[in-house]
């Protein structure tokens, strides 16, 4: 059968891609599931705790929890955690084609895992943190993520890819751009930016109102800012791979 | 006619001056952009969610959006965002100026832009986050956004521009500076140092209020921290145009 | 006596080891004791003045004091201020074996200092700032406080040990994992992820349900970040004895 | 009359220590005059708008001036803003003996100005900021400034002088120390740590209710730090004059 053939050369492919880059998929897998546990369970607990941890406490989980991830991940795997990200770093041309799925796959894996033992462990509360868009507005929901992710990437681009920032710094610049982005517009589109982060919650909590903005928009929203980006950089930093 | 001829002149002298650094306008017009998006669209959400973000979290939101931009663009355009700031670095006589006028029209296309985005995707709310003196005391606020903007330029000068600054730290020292100003004049003058963010809603939304003082209060702080931060220095770092 | 024999032994043993390195024990007992007065004071002083320091607030200043300790301590004794991360730098191989015992002897005796000068100053209030799970459910507690230890000790591993690493922001890196861990499990398990911390005020307060909990999680969690971060990292930095 | 050869004596000698050193001790009268008007400009502002700010916002607006002013001055005036740091860093023996008055004198000076263009600006509110032991225990209050300033000046020594320190990041750390401890203590003693920042309002408000304790304690609390410090240290930074 040839749907079987196809199955078996895409296992293969798969196989050969993971294997060539495993270290950098697990490293992505255990990220996003530091990302979506810290994140993510924040919301539980402040559903948990009656709203002690704050909307602002719940955006300081979120973008902490980036910046610290990329200072311990950023040089084995670029610190993604994001499929937008990775989609957005394969179009800017520095990131090789076979790395693309082993990371995506390493992203999904880590947030169903970190939804399921927020599930296991503070119970089935507050949707575990899905992002659904405020009163259903699902445009509003897509231009604003479309916006937010833009922003996101093209601080990623500009603060640790472009080859005269001071790199050191783009942890700290990317973690405060997501945690002011969960401030400001956490409570209307759910600020996800990431479609790893919104599907962990949706697959393992059965929740899929308007899930698809949250890839549609981010995907693009990133692949904006790579060609916005690119007219103003003199270059871009050299990555081996 | 004489004065058609004049305009003429000043088409001229315009374009050949985007000409010569399109790229940095149109970096100031992004990051402008970016800058009053989040700023003011956190005013506006924190109305629409009743309060939930909190004077502190916009304040956060301010001061992050800065930080983040000054490490994503600040090698391209040094990251004014700001006319006061840009009419400062050129008194300050290490920026040319051909210059000025191109970031200023940047800045102020990007405010508008942000504005309009905002007006359209979350509503005619909090006065789109325009800047209005207390109680409509426009005397207070002009000597307090006067030193506001004073301690923001002499931030700028000291850890940014001067030759023994660590200059990496740049960003922290200012978004730190605007986010502590937004926090503790917010609620009085409405902190805009700067006359671009204050004009995108003024503009966009009608709202035209004792804007004067916008534009003559941060102007004339920025100036006087340029004769202040001058007597200290032992020099600054040189600029390549 | 064979008894009174092993005593010596481990008298002279332990006296040995804390000759050899008694600067760094001593360190590790300041940053402690400074860690412990501040962390804990903040939720005493909470209780105190019902409520205004916040959540939020007392989970800033585990963060803060925790990075400001990482600054000020590293270069002399790595800044450990944990029973926890002791062992795993131990176990991880770069940590000399006599070091470990002087090491918690210090931490363990600033814990209960702090204990008990904030029992002086401000009375027996908020349990001395005691962890305790949660309505007492400590097996929640034990997982989370193993997930918490484990990513604490994995970032640590990543942004301060890793050979690649902009190690000068090791310590913001970490402050902020210890930040938002206490935002986001704080009010569930106390968000502890040291024995040393939880310790003093138990010592000093005589609390000791479920007390543990705080010691076989940690120890466990930290053990597993460094056999998976080991699978990641090209190589860690030299240490000098 | 000998007293009045004194007292020219005394002025001939404070005016050729001030033209030895007049732009340090501009430095340092401006950046204690920006502390001064951030920080308890905060709590005025937080008054006026009826705690919008909260207690964390003002802690937040200290700890960020002073990260923001050593950023800006360190270079020039080792950035110390406070009297019980001066002298502190005379009695380490890296700090000329003929700056400590004239600092001194900036920093005081910068402090009234301060006070002086609160008063003014937004009124006779909430005591100018002044501090005041919580419920009049002022011995509390002594012996908790003593340890917060023993932090304070060990963080200073640790992050900023010692010779292996990562030193670009003394702000941040210094910054974050001040943040933190005006969060957990700010309440009870004020959380003062700075004779200066304590003088303006009390001069200014006329204010003087247990006053001496805020000078006391900081100088005495930093003088042990250097004590202590000195014992863990491998050698400070040289200083130049």
């Amino acid at each position: 059968m040839p749907t079987r053939g196809i199955e078996s050369s895409l296992q293969i492919w798969v196989t050969k891609s993971l294997v060539s880059c495993w270290r950098e998929a697990l490293a992505e897998g255990i990220g996003t599931f530091i990302l979506v546990f810290a994140g993510t369970g924040a919301v539980m607990a402040n559903y948990l705790s009656e709203g002690a941890i704050t909307h602002i406490g719940i955006s300081f989980v979120f973008g902490a929890v980036v910046a610290a991830l990329i200072y311990s991940l950023g040089h084995i795997s670029y610190a993604h955690f994001n499929p937008a990200v990775t989609l957005a770093f394969w179009s800017s041309g520095f990131f090789a084609k076979k790395r693309v799925l082993p990371y995506i796959l390493g992203q999904l894996v880590g947030a169903i895992a970190a939804s399921t033992l927020l599930l296991i462990s503070l119970g089935r509360v507050a949707n575990l943190g899905a992002t659904i868009p405020l009163n259903g507005n699902w445009l509003q929901s897509l231009v604003l993520e479309f916006v937010l992710t833009f922003i996101l990437m093209f601080v990623i681009l500009g603060s640790g890819l472009d080859r005269r920032a001071h790199i050191g710094f783009a942890g700290l610049a990317i973690g405060l751009t997501v945690g002011m982005e969960a401030a400001f517009m956490g409570l209307i589109t759910g600020a996800s930016m990431n479609p790893a982060r919104s599907f962990g919650p949706a697959l393992v909590g059965g929740i899929w109102q308007h899930h698809w903005v949250y890839w549609v928009a981010p995907i693009l929203g990133a692949q904006l800012a790579v060609i916005v980006y690119r007219q103003l950089s003199y270059g871009f930093r050299d990555f081996k791979e």
